[in-house]
């Protein structure tokens, strides 16, 4: 089942899956031991910290391990505001960034800081003359992503920073999309990434601080990693998060170069194939592995099921599809559409043919749910409005299973007739109907066993 | 290599490891996701949610994953105490609590709050009665600990919980150290624990907060675990968290008759095999696996090179393994001797011949490091009224060395004065005279250090 989805999370990298699995045996001492379990941990953690600041471009002093990608941004935040709180309690972001900063920012504001929140042009890319424009000399900190996380847009991070420098304002990198295609260029001061987006393990996440940026972490008092980080640290994950990072770095130039053409394809053939859309995000300045789009008259969710059904996982940034009910805050600050929004990030090794069959598959999965919601110049669905299974001969529950996979494959309003002469079926079938909330129209003897209709409602 | 430390972190449980390999492949996704990968890590999340919640004893919906025990306690008592802050500002704890309830006291403290640190009998117990009346009717939080991680004490929860009850203040249990035994009793209202202390992975801790406890969590918004641990879960590690605690659990009851007894024979033995040496923390109740030991004359650090050359893993409470060069709080709270101070935790599956070896093995270390350390012998006695001993730049455990090689010099009556500038001759001194029936006179500031005075009784 091909997996477009690699933004949210990455499959784990085989070298991931084998650095864990060795240091499960040897790293499950506490480092801060002293005898030889606990030696062997800490050399093992001071291998992974190493490995990260070099594909970071830090100084292993620089870096440390947190919890996650969230949890190193809000350390990040934290302990920089606080750092400078004598400076002053401004603070810039652009309003494009990662709900982790924008969530740091709204309780930095709620405890009486102010924050600038710097738009984005229609391709989602911060003007970098504006950004440095917000920076005042009661600056706290400014934040900026490298690439954007839903539409892929890189962001003019050297220049900002230069900025920033210019300024004497710390830059935070969010750079948990661009770490796994390289290291961030220019002078920024903190520095934030998340394993799990570059096929490490989930539960890592790295905060670097390079030396001479004040920062004062908050919370309890901890004397692990530097205090940034509280907890007995996750070290068999950590230690496969630094061996995939180097892994994937390795095969960066060639993958990206790989990946930019086939999405390339996606965005030039998408709208020849599919009528009323629109490809978002700038089409040069980009990650290289990510696209985003939107179709007009198409319900986000129904659209991820139905690829679901068609075998692709992909992620919407539409309002149906978020607990909120609001649409993505990175579409709206772009101005775009946002209903029937699809977000595709290949994994690496992701093959051409998978894209390929992507694009047969994408034009009738948006058909279909156009058609469903009687959008204008809908052609009929590409489903079928009445379905007969056989099950005959096959016992239970098989023949349960065999309605509730096919039940989809009618539209709501059509009708499943499923075909047994197991008398469980008498039972489970109108039971299976009350438990999913689906219609039992009623049974008939059929020229072998019996006929049991079912209407789907749901 | 026997390793006796699985208070510090448990090796990995065979159905952690196996759990743990499963998800990797089938939990790697986003569980918020729509798609089938994410489904079926809502699913395994689902899960592992409700076979923890069995073993704790709560509801599923009242239990979050948090990245460590450390974290849970953190965000359960600053997620506590600001939803009853209108309540008042008042926390009770023990004083041998983990040091992640102590830093988070501290805090507590340094943003205006009012803590109370309820003392402990010299068994390391916390009396129930003391605590319950250290409620008030502003009182938003108190917290004890389910059993002492230094000295294995279990403290009377279930009669503590009673009193917050009726005191209408919740009581938050760290668990971390009983949870693999069974369930805390009675009716507390938040529980932390931490999986990597029962055989399951590093990076999972767990927080339970009961339904009715009022509860604001901290720091910036978040909308996965209930908003109360901020950050991509680790799905993986989660699953093998619960698995293995629902496995060692199945074994709990057998297994802790039997390492009772192993713990029971190390008790009753060394002090035969070992000459002034302390056996501390209270006998009868107290964890089946963990017995701590400290013994006259000894530098803890060396004696654990000692024992770690002859192949066993165990952690000391002693000043000098330390960074801080000072005793462990719980030794210092409980007024017993911190120098050579070992803890022995044996992990499940601790063969008998491994800890009968190490009643053979310990004896020698002891002896191995006294003998370096030049420990009082037979020396011939010379008589003083009145000796002032020069420790000032040594370490424990020399300055008691020093003292107990002098003592013999001056007649019954006579006093020895030692001036010692390090923290843990505090503790250590008066522990000396205790266990040598000599009397404590007490203590006063030196030109350096402190004058600590001893008057020789026998």
């Amino acid at each position: 089942m091909p997996y477009f989805d690699a933004a949210s999370a990455a499959p784990l990298h085989p070298t991931a899956r084998q650095a864990l699995l060795a240091s499960l045996d040897e790293g499950w001492a506490d480092p801060a031991r002293l005898y030889r379990e606990g030696r062997r941990a800490r050399l093992l953690l001071d291998a992974a910290r190493e490995s990260a600041a070099e594909s970071v471009g830090c100084r292993p002093d620089e870096l440390v391990f947190t919890p996650s990608g969230t949890q190193a941004v809000h350390s990040g935040m934290a302990g920089a505001l606080a750092g400078r709180r004598r400076v002053g309690r401004h603070l810039v972001v652009s309003e494009v960034e990662h709900s982790s900063v924008l969530h740091t920012a709204e309780s930095f504001e709620a405890e009486g800081g102010e924050v600038d929140r710097v738009g984005v042009e229609s391709t989602g890319r911060v003007p970098a003359q504006a950004f440095a424009a917000a920076l005042r000399a009661d600056t706290a900190l400014a934040c900026l992503q490298s690439a954007n996380h839903e539409v892929g847009t890189a962001q003019p991070v050297e220049e900002v920073a230069e900025a920033c420098r210019a300024a004497t304002v710390p830059l935070l990198v969010d750079a948990a999309q661009s770490l796994p295609w390289g290291p961030v260029p220019g002078p920024w001061s903190l520095l934030t990434g998340s394993a799990h987006k570059w096929g490490g393990p989930p539960g890592v996440g790295l905060l670097a601080v390079r030396k001479g940026t004040r920062f004062a972490p908050r919370g309890p008092a901890d004397e692990r990693e530097s205090g940034r980080a509280p907890g007995f640290g996750n070290l068999p994950a950590v230690v496969a998060a630094a061996a995939s990072l180097r892994a994937v770095r390795a095969e960066a130039e060639a993958e990206g170069v790989r990946l930019r053409e086939l999405v390339d394809r996606i965005r030039l053939r998408l709208p020849e194939l599919v009528d009323d859309m629109e490809v978002v995000g700038d089409p040069v300045h980009r990650l290289p592995h990510l696209v985003t789009f939107s179709c007009l008259y198409v319900d986000g969710e129904a659209l991820l099921h139905e690829l679901d059904r068609a075998g692709f996982a992909v992620s919407s940034g539409s309002s149906c599809t978020s607990s909120t009910l609001t649409p993505s805050h990175v579409l709206r600050a772009m101005g775009v559409l946002s209903e029937g929004n699809v977000r595709v990030s290949l994994p690496h090794g992701t093959p051409a043919t998978d894209v390929d069959h992507f694009l047969t598959v994408l034009p009738e999965a948006v058909r279909a749910v156009r058609a469903r919601l009687g959008a204008p110049g809908a052609e009929p669905p590409a489903v079928e409005e009445a379905l007969v299974v056989d099950a005959l001969g096959r016992r239970c529950p098989i023949p349960v299973i065999e309605l509730a996979k096919v039940i989809d494959r009618v539209p709501v309003g059509g009708t499943v007739t499923v075909l047994s002469d197991d008398e469980a079926a008498r039972l489970d079938i109108p039971a299976w109907c009350r438990m999913r909330e689906q219609e039992y129209v009623g049974e008939e003897p059929a020229v072998r066993g019996t006929a049991y209709q079912v209407r789907r409602r749901v």
